[in-house]
């Protein structure tokens, strides 16, 4: 078999989503996600006027060598443009391969390791009551596990806290807004939201809160302490993780669950976090880091070392990835949760997709590959349209994490 | 002051070079560097599409505000894509800020430390004593240290060894060839090079030696140690650097001094390497690295732990690169060599520039900013050409690194 | 650009401060502060004597070659005399350089990265409700943080706690007082203080507490965890630090944020606790710690630690030194918070400065240089007086920390 | 007793000593050691203006109150300065105490733990041959263990390597020579040397060598590895030993024994290099790292870590401190060897003293006290003369160690 042609299409049904669709001689096609939020058209020029040119002819089953192929063959290694480049690739010669088996793709893996797919998604308010119905409306979708988030007082809407609408479409700024952040107004607001919301809804449900990367580690050790007693199923990107050591001592402190990763695109970028056990779940996602053939490695490698699975699942990755995940979730031994905040109607018709979500669980389906195909079609009627989540500056001007 | 403009150029006077020009509304302007070989494209789109519009009507004077709004506020932080369109930005802004003070650049970094630069260049043959002669005659040409490569008998031409011509014009490849190597044949042939070298030239140049990444640490190790004899300056890029824990097998049996980072992108990629002192030289460079607020503080923190630089100066980054480097190379206390390996006419043209080059060393001049320019109307003449330098396969047909 | 003077003065208006003003060929000045509370005569030898010949003709811009002209060029390094004549110079250097830019000291550091900068202030009281008073005055005035200290019952007055008028006024003592300390009857008055202040004043107010030294590890651990209930901004300078382990037993036991640093003179005397995390706040400071180009390296050290900048700021350093330390602060990415303990108007009068304050934050200016300047005719009427903080010793007569 | 005076010397019998002389109500005197070569004022001022003040009326038999008294007591502690005044002031306290109990020094120590001091001079040439004969002179004066430095060629004339004449008499130079240095040159030279030393000397003299900080970790283990057919005593003062950790790289790579620490000031300075045995000799001196209070406790914590005693006895001390350090050899039992480059006459009839020096071996001698006197008649002929050591360069111009 040989790749006769490699497409890159940019669609914005209502975000922006970068696709890349291989075909072969043989008429099979396989599909992959490329999309890196803000940076889409940088990832889409990497496949186009780079990587395109030099995979024509040769054979797709060949997914490891071509792994490698990129990684190795492009010297300049990592990175987020680089990985979600290689990680559409190597999704969409996974997608493939599994169709040239007549399998879903969780059956090239190894198979089912469980029936179901244990899923989070996200709720919250500008008020801690208002949040509390918000994780309420949530169990009664019948999910088992919700992000919680509130908003905090003294700050305007902040990206991530609780701001209630749906945040960036891709009508909603063609420049980055520029956000205020405090993380001494944030620290108190956190304990109070989950001592309601396990008043509320008691102590079987599974509460998560995404911090974003705000704190210090010592601020994130103080909160995952504050929140012992409510007993979060994680406390998430507490700090910033290039430097993988800010973790122990935020562990020195608490036993509450962390979960980081969404940022990272390769095992280099957790190697010490996972072998110290310095967290609990890794969330590496497809797109991100490379790829099916590379996300494997990272969830193998944090099994060895206690390192449960959790790939990220928001809007800033496309339904062709959620897909891709939802097999490896199933197969992983070490499996935690799969994140998942869902899609508007509009998104999820430009990605057919033969996912389920049930009972606050996915299934990946058991269509051939992974299950999820693109519309071009439709596709083109979405253009690209420019559009980016805010920045966070502290209340002195500080350009600060988010 | 405020930026009015930013234009992003991509020329190819023999290679591809991709530049940045900022303009401001009192006319000054300021040029950096973003070529990332091979990837030009990808680099010019994240700029052109992504961070252009973001930095309009900003003060150029915030160059460490306007770094961390790049690096902080994409999100997706870290490797070359990105990290070469931020340097490029940086590099233009210090070139700006250095103009409006009306000095070289290297004032504003703490004055010169050094009267000039001591740089190595590259000499190689396909036989030894094709070599040897070629080293001969860089000596003559008044360089006080060379780096050493040579080509490896029972193995075609190898990117990096001792292919005689010029590699990775333009015209060369507009797709990568897919070259053979062979560590085992590879071994026996570099003491043999060096012992025929000092035997040739005598105990005071300096000899460098490269390769390419292509080891493992054990074989890295046996290499190091075969070459004491032969007091090399130093042992350049044995393993890949990824696992940075890999370069401990090689430090623990070898006196002989190693080099490596003009693949790192940020201070994360080279921390462990630094604090454990398991190497010698650090070989960050603008482009790659950052720009000159990010390079800076990577050679602050080489100094605490006597790690000397060695920026990177192929010609993989465009002369304005160069150009940086040199102020940064003339300012930084824990200064070693900089690597030079020259550029043709027709690419200088494009880029006049105040550096000079003597007696085996260099100077930045004293140009207000970096001192390098950028010759739009020239750079028209010389279109983009896709171009590719050689991956690399073991024997048996494994994709390898190089 | 050529040194042709330097002149080291000595005076008193109201505390010694010794100032270097360094005059130039071409009309140029710059000036920097020596100021060794207690050591003062010391300093001013070891310039005038030692540094001041060697310095002649050189060339002012070349700051980085000039301070290691003085750090490695003397043989004996570190320590408080040495880094403070060298601080001095280094200050007066880039004082020099940003004139002759000119431009504020800030944009040679990389531009603001941020608005204004935060600082912290003082309030004590003999009395907790004394004290509880003397923050809600400093509320009032506009600060956003305040240092709290309180008197301890059964012990007379101690320096540091809660003596209510000014100390160390020149006028004061020509030898140091001996005072008495206890520990067991500290440790308990801290944790009521702290439950008064946040009854009284809220959550919103910064609070921070210093301990002087006072304490041992494990006193310093148990105060730290009874504090946590009322979130201090931080606990400053527990433990003596020369043996920087010691910080680790403290650090396993709280989340309290901690501070150290004013008496650090170098890199070397923190590069432990920055590296382990085992702080959160490095307090060096322009005069002690060796000048804007050595204080900014050990400010670089810390971003990569997480840990953040708080430049010491109370009256034993010269107005020169609060405004370089304000350039750098507006400057440096990971700033925490400035001391800012204030002077009498007599002596500003003595350093026409262009730093402002306002709503409990400072700014350098805009000035260019650091924005202080020195008024020799003023100073010449204050001459220097002996004067001498107080030594502290333990109830059985030990002579202790403080 | 009480202290009624404490007088400041400084003279210049051939090199400039500072000199503290104690006297009491009772009559009985001691004299300590203040001299810091080439910042002897400020060692001056920091007595007479600063110290000297707060001792009158103190008991003087209390030595171990007044050590902390001005070392916590300045609140600015470490370095050399600092530890210069304090050790004068000990020395002489010490001396004084001796003189009361009517006894040798060493005796209130401990009494002797050895019969005589083994000790090792230095001898050099600027040509091999020439340093061979010179330690062949130094063996037939009755030493057991000689330090043998050599001129390196292509090279002028480098402090501490092999210039023939006195270095740095008082006459010699009012500013720092600047000299060139290149670790390069230097690197071969030495095996080459101690080849023909062992050949011509035999193997029973004990061989040393000093390096003057100006390697780099790598560089130094390269040395130590080829010295090692040699069996050198010792290799000194290899790296700057700011950065402790530098010394791990050397330890791996040799069993050549290391000394460091004439620049150390306090045990914080050399306190990781001997918990973790990254030395075996370390050479603190009295009137540097705080007088015998001090340098007693570095000797036994060495103790406790294998770690043997080689106090620094060049001529930039005074007579006064090789007395005081001669009782501590005596008595320490972890003793290794003591450094003794002699004194002229001149310099010696100004400090009348009672140790000895006899086939090789020095005795403090019995007369109470440390038994070195200072007479002030032959001192005031001898007024004090600025007076500097080289520093160091690269051939690039660097500032560099020595």
């Amino acid at each position: 078999m040989k790749i006769t042609d490699i497409k890159v299409f940019v669609t914005c049904p209502g975000r922006n989503f970068v696709t890349v669709k291989v075909y072969t001689d043989q008429g099979l096609t396989g599909v992959g996600d490329a999309t890196l939020n803000g940076r889409e058209l940088a990832v889409a020029s990497y496949l186009k006027d780079h990587v395109v040119p030099c995979l024509l002819d040769r054979d797709p089953m060949r997914s490891e060598d071509i792994w490698h192929y990129l990684y190795r063959g492009a010297y300049w290694r990592r990175g987020p443009v680089t990985m979600a480049a290689i990680a559409a690739i190597d999704t969409a010669l996974w997608d493939l391969k599994a169709k040239a088996a007549n399998m879903p793709l969780y059956q090239l893996l190894g198979g089912a390791s469980r029936d179901r797919v244990l899923c989070y998604t996200h709720a919250q308010g500008r008020e801690i009551s208002e949040a509390v119905d918000a994780v309420g409306a949530r169990i009664e979708q019948g999910y088992k596990a919700v992000r919680a988030q509130v908003g905090i007082p003294g700050l305007p809407d902040v990206y991530g806290t609780g701001s209630s609408g749906v945040t960036n479409t891709a009508a909603d700024s063609d420049l980055p807004k520029e956000e205020v952040w405090s993380t001494a107004k944030y620290m108190p607001r956190i304990p109070a939201l989950f001592e309601e919301l396990r008043a509320a809804h008691g102590a079987d449900v599974h509460l998560l809160h995404d911090t974003h990367h705000r704190l210090t580690p010592i601020e994130a050790a103080r909160l995952a302490k504050d929140l012992e007693p409510y007993r979060l199923f994680w406390l998430e990107d507490t700090v910033p993780a290039e430097n993988q050591d800010g973790f122990r001592l935020i562990r020195q402190h608490s036993t509450t669950p962390l979960a980081v990763g969404e940022v990272f695109n390769t095992i280099w970028d957790c190697k010490q976090l996972i072998e110290e056990q310095l967290i609990d779940f890794i969330r590496t996602t497809c797109v991100h880091a490379g790829g099916p053939t590379a996300l494997r490695r990272i969830m193998d490698f944090a099994g060895v070392h206690h390192v449960r699975t959790a790939c990220h699942g928001a809007a800033d990755m496309s339904p062709i990835c959620l897909g891709a995940n939802l097999h490896l979730d199933l197969w992983v031994p070490n499996f935690g949760i799969q994140e998942y905040s869902g899609y508007t109607d509009e998104m999820l018709s430009v990605f057919p997709h033969a996912w389920t979500f049930s009972d606050g669980y996915l299934h990946p389906g058991d269509a051939p590959g992974h299950g999820v195909d693109f519309d071009e079609t439709l596709a083109d009627k979405h253009p690209y349209q420019r559009a980016y989540l805010p920045v966070n500056r502290l209340e002195d001007g500080t350009l600060w994490h988010w």
